[in-house]
């Protein structure tokens, strides 16, 4: 049995790529609100970069906002993906046990996705009941890439620690199954060296980099000097130059170029 | 005009209940998987508790563990309810800005939902997309009945206040159009009644009463002291007794009666 961790570590090493490819297929930005385009666009994307992705990470608010017919393209996205790549579904959910089952039961045992971020707030109960099969992966919100991840993230505990810090420590008390990620922004570098520091086996989910302007270098070099940092790239890729798969695949295999020339 | 929050207010007035019904509608407590029963079943807890009910708030977990077949099953529960009631989308989502935006349109302008449940972990960005029409509203989780939620939610931060009483007075700062409340738990009076006094106009949606222990009268007294305490229920009404609308009913009628007693 191979844990979520070492699967995701030996899919990075033997295609020497740290590429997450978010799939937030945004019908403005397509220019067509039709279901078909949608989802041939995102079959394409996943075309163009199969030999250059590591993982796959369809954000489930582009699907859900569709209703019934986003979660059927959803389930055809994931099944489209196959078994050579890990599927994250960026779902950042996060709710009691109960509640937690249900959600794991659809992530999991519905659409077939290898893992899910997760939200820290309601604490462990909402964390466990996704990280029981250590086939299976959890990333939880750490330091997130937005401006105003700010509001909370960054203040301190009356321990001197920062509450991003305090996740790092209690996710890394969590891992007893070696299938704990954390969910950290190429946006604050120093916070991210941080995290690395508190959680050094964690595998990082790196957002921020592209369109919100993070430090793809540095973000790349600190995450992975123990463990692994996988970014994550989604509009400048599902929507490079003029969206054919030559223009897609063009964005992606430059970006892995530059990650490969960093880290290699 | 009528914002979110008064709205809410007039219609716990009009029907002299504070009732908030959770669709939990769990397949293991129904003993069946068959999705028109569960359907059925929904139905039927909405019909034997239209004149008792103030909000229903389906769990999108238990819906979304059954993929697009769900979410079809979701939609059309909401039509189900209709305009006489609050219907609160306990999705607990919280993402980017232009995330955000795209889960907005799928729980106000796809489901036609009247409010959400959102996390705070992410900050403002992660609110506001939400929070733009005045009508529709916004509950932010701050203090979860959940046992888990003392793992973040009761740090304290080094101005002395806790993590959840920095997340109420947050809230209260982005309360500009009167369609922001609180998730609180009914497990944790004390907290409950700081909430209470940090932000004296907010609307509470109140978690905990029934499998959770929560205390009913406490809960009710001490949030209705000024703006307004939803107490949810779930499974102590969706499977009381036989599960037949009369023990539904019945169920609910007494957690209603009980209210009233306590508030009138």
């Amino acid at each position: 049995m191979n844990s979520f961790n070492s699967r995701l570590k030996s899919i990075i090493k033997h295609r020497n790529s740290w590429l997450c490819v978010g799939l937030d297929i945004n019908s403005d930005n397509l220019g067509s609100s039709n279901i078909s385009k949608l989802q041939e666009h995102t079959f394409n994307i996943i075309d163009a970069t199969r030999d250059l992705a590591v993982a796959y990470k369809p954000n489930f608010a582009f699907f859900e906002r569709w209703g019934s017919v986003g979660f059927s393209w959803l389930k055809e996205t994931v099944n489209y993906i196959g078994e050579e790549h890990i599927k994250i579904a960026d779902a950042k959910r996060g709710d009691i046990g109960n509640t937690a089952e249900q959600y794991a039961e659809s992530i999991f045992n519905h659409f077939h996705f290898d893992c899910v971020t997760l939200s820290p707030y309601m604490g462990k109960d909402s964390i466990e009941p996704f990280s029981k099969d250590p086939e299976k992966g959890v990333f939880i919100l750490c330091k997130t890439s937005n401006p105003s991840g700010l509001d909370f993230q960054n203040l301190k505990i009356d321990d001197g620690l920062s509450l991003f810090e305090k996740v790092a420590l209690w996710a890394n008390d969590l891992n007893h199954k070696d299938n704990i990620g954390l969910v950290v922004g190429a946006t604050a570098l120093q916070d991210l060296s941080k995290v690395r520091n508190i959680a050094p086996e964690l595998p990082f989910l790196i957002p921020g980099i592209g369109a919100q302007g993070g430090d793809l270098k540095q973000s790349l070099i600190l995450s992975n000097k123990s463990s692994v940092g996988l970014i994550n790239i989604s509009r400048s890729i599902n929507f490079a130059g003029d969206m054919t798969p030559k223009a897609i695949r063009s964005a992606a295999k430059e970006y892995v170029n530059r990650m490969r020339d960093i880290l290699i």
